[in-house]
């Protein structure tokens, strides 16, 4: 383990398409919360049907970025997942990065494996930082959106969610969010889902979120917020071909460069806005149930 | 006038590109609320750069609508603007459909003069009924967004708003708003301009405003309102280029089929939501200022 490791635990909610050519903005904040250049950084590509090329342009990208210790976990099957020392190496990671790629793969061969139970064990015992991008990002929620297309408007059908690896709780999140115009997409998985509360992360943008302590948007978009809790909506009532009726849904917008940091207490937390520091105290909770 | 005609007058704002062929189901309320076959109706193609084109489509059907008393208002400047037999037919219909085009255009040969007097006498004195589409329909309130592309997030700049013929107040309305993907360009005015809510309709959709009574969606879409009263947001403080911070703005998607009836006092109001009965007050009301 790393010296410099934090044993808060971080994770980075990718929205996809991050920089990996220039400043690097999103990879850098990973290789920094993973501890530095010397940091143990697993590359997990389970989820890309390009695991090689996949691997060349992060080994690449984080080597730039000087962290010297980068491994390559790819599995195909199953049977991979539950190695013994792949295990050992995911477990004893100070990051892990979760690449694009198809979230339903990622999971069908990782989902309850000796891998999956790894990742959480270097995230929760000793503070690892877990980063997902596009697919990878989408998996790390307890609920996973998996299918759907980038519809125009809300319908009640065409979206549906899966079991994630469970590092964050009660919400989902949608990648490429801006860039593939997919409110409509995400109002409806809140329409139908209203104990989740929405994250749809831009392209380069990334949530990072440090556990207990605070989040801050990284990279060059936002990250869009939708909050349905309070919300009244007929999605229960309606046919599935129709747009349900969806009243008092709140929106927020979270542009890159802004941090927001929780107080000690409920007094310090005085100057955050009630929704945001609900949501803040979600997404930053500890030892969430999976 | 048709003995059929209310007194209250109606607004139809419709998101463009509405049914001319089939069921026509936005037309044929345009046609009964202006008082049915033999109401006197007023097309006002003045947006369109295909005046005869587009009068040719809507006579067509509006007749097969069996309205039986169409009238094609075409003006190329001001000076036509302010011919008096003009304005007269205008002030005298039953119900006066703006057709789409450039809204600049519309407002730039229309504001101010005879002929946008007359609209507003035959709204207000005699309840006629106005429609607009698309560009028309950006006209028919008091701040008319004017610029802008449909943009993947809300920056700060890129988009303006003129002044428009005002029969809505408070609002700003944005058309063809789930297929040109116009959220981000909406919520980008309403953050810059939160003492307006904005109204977005999607095609072949419309807001059927029946003043002082309430409202309700026809068509196949849905009409999305954005309320940014109570968000809190750096709109005013960051760079042109920027994406503002925007908490807790309030989202309702009102699905075709819908319709909101305002009770005779506060009380026989309470079965709806606060925040859409604000939405219809405001909409709804009698004699805005102009």
């Amino acid at each position: 383990m790393s010296p410099q490791r934090g044993p808060s635990g971080h994770l980075i909610v990718i929205g996809g398409h991050e920089d990996r050519q220039c400043d690097k903005a999103i990879l850098a904040h990973f290789v920094a919360l993973s501890g530095g250049p010397d940091a143990r950084i697993a590359v997990v590509t389970a989820a890309t049907a390009h695991p090689e090329q996949t691997w060349d342009t992060y080994c690449k990208a984080l080597g730039d970025l000087g962290a010297s210790h980068c491994e390559h976990i790819h599995i195909e099957t199953r049977e991979d997942a539950n190695r013994a020392e792949l295990a050992a190496k995911l477990a004893d990671a100070d990051g892990i990065f979760l690449t694009g790629g198809d979230q339903k793969r990622l999971l069908a061969n990782l989902g309850g494996t000796e891998l999956d139970t790894a990742m959480h064990r270097a995230f929760k015992e000793h503070g690892a930082c877990i980063a997902g991008t596009s697919a990878g990002a989408s998996a790390m929620s307890g609920h996973m959106l998996a299918e759907g297309d980038g519809l125009d408007r809300p319908p009640t059908e065409g979206v549906s969610l899966r079991a994630g690896f469970g590092f964050l709780q009660r919400v989902v999140s949608d990648q490429h969010f801006s860039e593939r115009h997919r409110l409509a997409r995400l109002l409806t998985v809140v329409a139908q889902n209203p104990y989740l509360q929405g994250i749809g992360i831009d392209e380069d943008t990334a949530l990072v979120i440090d556990r207990g302590l605070g989040v801050e948007v990284v990279g060059q978009g936002a990250v869009t917020i939708i909050d349905g809790r309070s919300m009244l909506s007929n999605a229960a009532e309606v046919d599935q071909c129709d747009t349900p009726e969806l009243i008092d849904v709140r929106l927020h917008l979270l542009p890159a460069g802004k941090r927001y940091e929780l107080g000690a207490d409920d007094h310090a937390n005085d100057h955050l806005p009630p929704p945001l520091l609900d949501f803040l105290k979600n997404v930053t909770k500890r030892n969430p149930a999976s």
